[in-house]
């Protein structure tokens, strides 16, 4: 078995680009790294490109993900720890990567009932946030996660590490802000934005699903536009003198509420 | 007025060991960059030691905040861009930076009324988490943050950068675990735990102030003692696959409901 030693190796590149939107967009895959996020798209059947070890770096967690990664249906490159370092984008890396498919879903496949939240991602920057968004709306049991406009990337590697494996198990797409209006008119989907003055208390929301909640951006919120387009305004009342929540933690506490509240209507 | 260039310099070298924990223990202060950070630490009144300004950096936002600075009671360093660069942690430096001291309270200061909410982060370890907590308990009202244990340190550049200011507001103080235990029964404090199972959910506790929540280590969670000495575990129940949520999500989901049942039984 060659194991692959230049930073220069065609594969090690190949991986590498992957760090960029560029590579991920021209490729239409994206780099997975950890025996954790890596057992978790294994788990969920991601579909798989490629992928790479290096025995030298392996903790013992990730040994297992290792054999798993060597018996798939994708080549396998084994790399010294010169290699696999080249194309990592973590500090201290795992000694397992995989090249994952960008796989996201059309909105007409997105048919939501009512007791079903769709989360929107309206524009946001940080990837770390869009990545906890992620996160936050698997583990509440939201239906899905849409990305609307000029969104930061899904794939981008500090959102997949944020998203604590949550990205390969719930639906994703992205869509233009028409799209999105054409849609929750099509699928009779009640919109909320959450807005830092001037709504109403989650608690205090009188919800008929389905619902879906617009989070803005860190720094500018939601458009003027859609707020006027949205069905109901939600505002977490300050206390302090902090002008904002952080954005993850704002929408997390809104869909804490929202899916408890479409929870009990449909039991 | 002489303009320092060198990033010899030893002023420029006595902001950038502020970096360091250890340089931050040693002098007892700590480096808060940006303009909005600074305003928020000037309007609050908390106490510079020295202040440094670099005009060719500076942003139309942070040029009426270097005029603060410049008029201050503290020494105020003018630097080269090249000077300033080399005492930033900022990839893009502001030309606006302070060297503030690492102000805390003693535990015993703090006295929480009936109605009062202390957030205690136990062993948190990501400098992000920590600083997003203290944002998040300013912003509902909390009443001070205690960090307990081998806890990250409040005065971290990325701790501070994520509190948006809140670090500059709200009082904190550090302690061991048996001070804790200690000050929660003088105080009669109610101890409240955050566990990802095995409570109650957050909208279903009975509370009966003063009440102190428990924020455990994204890795670890609460050690079992912490668990079984507190009056109350609280859960927020899962309904998707990915394990667990952020611990400053958790946090944020938890902290909200508890300050809105305290809210409502002292109004």
């Amino acid at each position: 078995m060659e194991i692959i030693d230049s930073p220069y190796n065609q594969y090690v590149k190949r991986f590498r680009v992957l760090q960029t939107v560029k590579g991920r967009r021209e490729q239409g895959v994206f780099l997975a790294e950890g025996g954790r996020l890596i057992g978790e798209a294994l788990d969920a059947g991601w579909p798989i490109l490629a992928a790479a070890v290096c025995t030298d770096l392996l903790g013992p967690g990730a040994k297992a993900i290792a054999e798993r990664l060597r018996s798939g249906d994708w080549p396998c490159y084994e790399m010294s720890p010169r290699a696999f370092s080249a194309l990592s984008a973590e500090k201290t890396p795992s000694g397992v990567a995989i090249a994952a498919i960008c796989a996201t879903r059309e909105m007409a496949e997105l048919r939501p009932g009512p007791s079903h939240l769709v989360v929107a991602a309206w524009e946001l920057r940080d990837p770390g946030n869009l990545g906890t968004l992620v996160r936050t709306a698997e583990f509440l049991g939201a239906l899905a996660l849409v990305a609307v406009g000029d969104c930061v990337d899904f794939f981008d590697p500090k959102t997949v590490r944020a998203t604590a494996g949550a990205i390969f198990r719930l639906p994703l797409a992205k869509v233009s802000p028409e799209g999105f209006w054409r849609w929750t008119e099509s699928e009779k989907v009640s919109v909320l934005a959450g807005v830092s003055d001037g709504g109403v208390t989650p608690e205090s929301l009188d919800l008929c699903g389905p619902v879906t909640f617009l989070v803005g951006s860190e720094a500018h919120g939601l458009p003027l536009e859609a707020e006027q387009r949205a069905q109901g305004l939600v505002t977490i009342p300050r206390r302090g003198k902090v002008e904002s929540l952080n954005a993850a933690i704002a929408a997390g506490i809104c869909l804490y509420e929202i899916t408890r509240q479409l929870d009990k209507q449909h039991t």
